[in-house]
């Protein structure tokens, strides 16, 4: 598993990431998942965004298992300010996997809406993009008769580094359980190409943006403390003992608190018997 | 209540459409969930889309007793092809109100995208403006510092209604549990302008256009078989012996299943013991 990690007193450097993931349990089980939700849904195709990043270029490796290269549209929907080179490398992505592709320029879009504000912050527009990409993603999917596929890992979902109705929305997540570490993992079993593995994960929504360096963190140390919160349960006093720094704890579940609402539905005031998502929500109430 | 019910035989013409519902008790209950919620998350302030229909008219009034009206801002955001009746409707709402507004013409991005494209149906064009309308009421929220107020009912939400990520998205909705009849009858204990409450409902998305005609049966027929068949739970058996239309019956309930899709997150292909949604749900997992 390629996995980088700065030497930084925030996590446990003894531990490893994982203790140890099957990749090829992984790719049976999200292959299945999308084969069978596509099809429940009478479907056979989905489009995804193709950005030039690892998450992308995996959820549309394991689409294209799943369904066929012929039942995957990967579209690139560049900025202008957008850096070439993840153009080319979301199109050295599509040519290994035989996938069809479009490409939809969002510039005047994003152009015609921000042109006659002053002061507007790299996140505001980074945010307004997502949600462009989004709107015209769920677009081809009427017009291709697909379901938009999710990109969104579990790190990022949890920590809520993410565009809510942007690039945080799909139909399906292939990828929504697996930590950034892991989708590392998982491509490099799928082969995909050395750059898009190795590059720094960026949103590539301004010149030089990475991840980590916004974060403050590495993925690797996130994943690191993570795993142990979230999954395994661990107290912060057991935390504390394997040797999380208290403070990066701290911030890492202030984090996950904060950003709860984009994981979950809108909040509606209930009044009835049975409100939407409070009550009605199970499969038995739908009947599949 | 206003209730506007033609002769039809889908529905049980001999049942009121609700037994009864005390506007006083829901507005108390609307207001503090509004009041609460903003203020939970350390804000003050709401903004939300004003289309000159009822729902918004009625949520605005709900956010501007709720928070003061000084703390909600109104925004119209026309389509060169929406009614001109809509704007006037839209302020003279605000006016009623005394609420702050913005108005956002949406066309330039709008025709950016479709402009080069042919065959594009009335429904992509109008889940578009829908999801620009979203990501305007969003952008504005971070500038306002404001949470997102929605503005869909509980009918529009049973039967799918309305565009995902679009006027479905919200931070909170204090009309989702209330069926279209009943924002009737609170619009009517608001007293907000006539023609807002008696016009025939309609998203503005092309001329002439009106809900129930698209819908195919009125609203009053959809509410009355709604609020038995999802509030009450009444059997197949019970609601044709009240004289709803089995067909009717079955339309109405293929509407409800086929949406479920549009009131949950996105499925998330579960590989951990604590998946996002499926398991890391509850507000014992963040601590609120």
């Amino acid at each position: 598993m390629t996995v980088r990690r700065k030497r930084n007193t925030a996590a446990a450097q003894a531990l490893p990431v994982f203790p140890e993931t099957s990749f090829e349990v992984v790719e049976a089980v999200l292959t299945g998942f999308v084969r069978r939700e596509v099809e429940r849904v009478g479907l056979r195709r989905v489009v995804l965004g193709l950005s030039g990043g690892v998450d992308s270029a995996c959820a549309a490796a394991v689409a294209a298992r799943a369904l066929g290269a012929e039942n995957v549209l990967g579209v690139m929907m560049p900025y202008h300010a957008s850096s070439p080179a993840s153009l080319r490398d979301a199109k050295s992505v599509a040519r290994m996997l035989e996938i069809e592709t479009a490409t939809v320029d969002i510039s005047a879009q994003i152009d015609a809406y921000f042109d006659s504000q002053s002061d507007v912050s790299k996140q505001r527009r980074g945010n307004k993009m997502a949600r462009e990409r989004m709107a015209i993603l769920y677009d081809r999917s009427v017009v291709e008769n697909a379901l938009v596929l999710g990109t969104s890992n579990k790190t990022e979902l949890l920590l809520g580094y993410g565009t809510l109705h942007g690039d945080m929305a799909s139909a399906l997540n292939p990828l929504g359980d697996l930590y950034k570490t892991q989708v590392w993992g998982l491509a490099a079993r799928f082969g995909l190409p050395d750059r898009v593995v190795r590059k720094a994960p960026s949103a590539d929504l301004w010149e030089g943006q990475t991840d980590e360096q916004e974060l403050g963190f590495t993925y690797a140390e996130a994943d690191t403390l993570l795993v142990r919160m979230v999954d395994e349960r661990w107290t912060d006093a057991e935390l504390a003992r394997a040797g999380f720094a208290p403070d990066f704890v701290q911030r890492i579940r202030t984090r996950i608190r904060g950003s709860q609402f984009k994981r979950r539905s809108p909040l509606i005031a209930k009044v009835s018997e049975r409100a939407v998502d409070a009550d009605f929500r199970y499969a038995r109430d739908w009947g599949t």
